[in-house]
């Protein structure tokens, strides 16, 4: 999506260790119309899809999934992490490994509002290492309800995330792939 | 306004301690239809006042801020809640006393996304002893913006959050204001 490269290439700082900020626009400062515009190529992208359900996790997936579910039509719900030691039964968990934080904290969703007979779309604002959409994907297996696909916003292609989750026949679509940074000189390469 | 009234009648839940659930439809599923709607409102309540920025709280004030922040054309920026003991100086912080869980917790926002010459609309899913909502408004003051306002989706009116706001002389509109609940026969009172 060339206008979500744009604004990494403009707005987007990469860090020591990999990191690409974009927080002026994505993950923290959020720029809706945007989100808009990602939402209508969500929805052309899984043109065809039967979906009744979008999935994300909190906190920065929600704005992005809100704006496509909109498009869509469907509600969000949106998993949420813990680290509550005793979760109550009526919940589906899995647990996620933070590659930014160094730990493993359990994410949950309610039973009432995931389950048979869903067809539920993933959105989130990043895949790297997978581990937060691997435990989403989790959630709706436990549930028994059906993964369409997964939306992500911006994929690090250099990371393994993208290549685990396309070989296990997940339709994922990455609205940005970014498959190099150089932090001395600041450059992105995108996947073309 | 009475859309979200009729849902929080139809989908809302007493429970004990004076409790209100709607997580299936404002916090945890959210309907972004209702969401769109209550952005159209709060840009009525708020005409004539300028407003280039909206500030949230992650996680479940997101999704309506998103709305509004369309309707208002203008950006979204989520405070961010944290238990990092050491905060580099580019955020600014606040100390949040969380009444359901018992902690006290930072928030944080950077500084390069709120600063003078910013005219900041609050934005939020609930308001009970408005401990978050004075949380930002703190934000709001370090970073030398202007408040403009708060807007909240439900306010428990039998909780002191609204009173103390209002009293110090902030425009708060609250969207729907709880003044009673039964447990026992689930009745919801609003204030008309």
């Amino acid at each position: 999506m060339q206008l979500l490269k744009d604004k990494i290439r403009k707005y987007g700082k990469v860090k020591e260790g990999n990191v690409l900020k974009v927080d002026s626009f994505l993950n923290h400062q959020m720029d809706v119309s945007l989100f808009r515009e990602m939402g209508k190529e969500f929805k052309k992208r899984f043109a065809g899809e039967e979906i009744n359900k979008i999935l994300t996790i909190e906190a920065s997936g929600i704005g992005i999934a809100c704006l496509v579910a909109e498009e869509l039509q469907v509600p969000v719900v949106f998993a949420k992490k813990t680290q509550t030691k005793n979760i109550a039964g009526d919940v589906y968990t899995s647990k996620v490994e933070s590659y930014t934080h160094g730990r493993v904290y359990d994410i949950i969703v309610s039973k009432e509002f995931l389950g048979e007979g869903d067809k539920v779309l993933l959105i989130d604002d990043f895949l790297a290492n997978g581990k937060a959409l691997e435990g989403l994907c989790a959630l709706v297996e436990a549930s028994g309800a059906e993964l369409v696909g997964a939306g992500i916003a911006i994929e690090k292609g250099f990371q393994v995330g993208g290549e685990i989750l396309r070989s296990k026949g997940i339709h994922l679509e990455s609205l940005a792939i970014v498959d190099g940074m150089d932090e001395k000189t600041g450059e992105i390469m995108f996947r073309e």
